[in-house]
């Protein structure tokens, strides 16, 4: 079975038909590893679908850092919604943190799918509350956690993902230096 | 003319019978300033839209200071989308900064709203789509700014909000103490 129609039936109701028309309006992209699917300063046309693998968002900031802001594994989608959906120049960065398989939509061939299959509005609706209510969340952990209570909730939350990211991706996404994300492991294994 | 309609033309077409049937699954409900909507540890059953008026969303942290997460004045929407979502108990509370007029709906409701009128899968698509936008960017800031940062960039960006809400508020959504954010605006002005 397509991973993107069993994670299509967790949310609608659609038939085998019909999820073939709905899949032609997306493109299969393989990738590799590390490879960057947006560049900050580009204009951002795609969404992202992750059939398998794990893609990262991330700027640059003022020292020069790359800062992680979020991470996509299977059935998570990912872009810069903000310059997505207004087709305008992102200033983050997509790169793929694993080989990955994905499936590719731009704004135009999206509305042509949403024009077509209404369901898939519901379906859309469904993953943006979805996305919004775990950054709400995640805001919310932003105002109460020191980083190492970051590090701490989202090691018990989610360990496979502390197991399945490299450090240097974890200690990114935390604002910590590698270094500083070793000491704190270190320190919580004694 | 109803202000939510005119909210609604901006993402949809929709006739005036279509209107009508829509709003009447909505209660209409006027709340003095500082009343509290939700209360954390109750069931999170609604969505709020403010008509007029500003809503906050808050928690309260380990120390027993009120915590501003969110706003939302006219033409936005304030829940805790994870909780209503599942229909579980919230950790926040939901209250009014100023006298309001809301529009609420239960999560049963909107589902006979959304069967009935499947246009209005697509408003809430990009209505959460806009808000999950503005939450990546918010993120965002909250990686690369300074407290202090953040409120030169609220007060430049959004100058009718600071004049707005009342300043001990602001110094809540900002994770200062109030004396701080005097301190703050003190060194702006000299």
């Amino acid at each position: 079975m397509d991973t993107f129609k069993t994670h299509l039936d967790k949310f609608i109701t659609i038939s085998e038909e019909e999820y073939v028309s709905v899949l032609s309006f997306f493109e299969v992209v393989e990738v590799k590893k590390k490879q960057t699917l947006l560049f900050d300063g580009e204009v951002c046309k795609s969404m992202y679908f992750v059939s398998k693998g794990c893609l990262r968002k991330f700027f640059v900031n003022e020292k020069g850092v790359e800062q992680t802001t979020e991470f996509a594994v299977e059935n998570w989608w990912i872009t810069d919604t903000f310059a997505y959906e207004r087709q305008i120049k992102t200033e983050f960065n997509i790169q793929s943190v694993e080989r990955s398989s994905l499936l590719v939509i731009d704004l135009e061939t999206q509305e042509l799918l949403l024009k077509k299959h209404p369901v898939m509005e519901r379906y859309f609706r469904m993953i943006y509350q979805r996305a919004y209510a775990a950054s709400e969340r995640r805001i919310r952990y932003l105002y109460e956690m020191s980083r190492e209570e970051l590090y701490v909730h989202f090691s018990t939350q989610y360990p496979w993902f502390i197991q399945r990211i490299p450090q240097y991706l974890i200690a990114s996404f935390l604002g910590f230096t590698p270094e500083y994300l070793s000491e704190i492991r270190a320190k919580l294994r004694s």
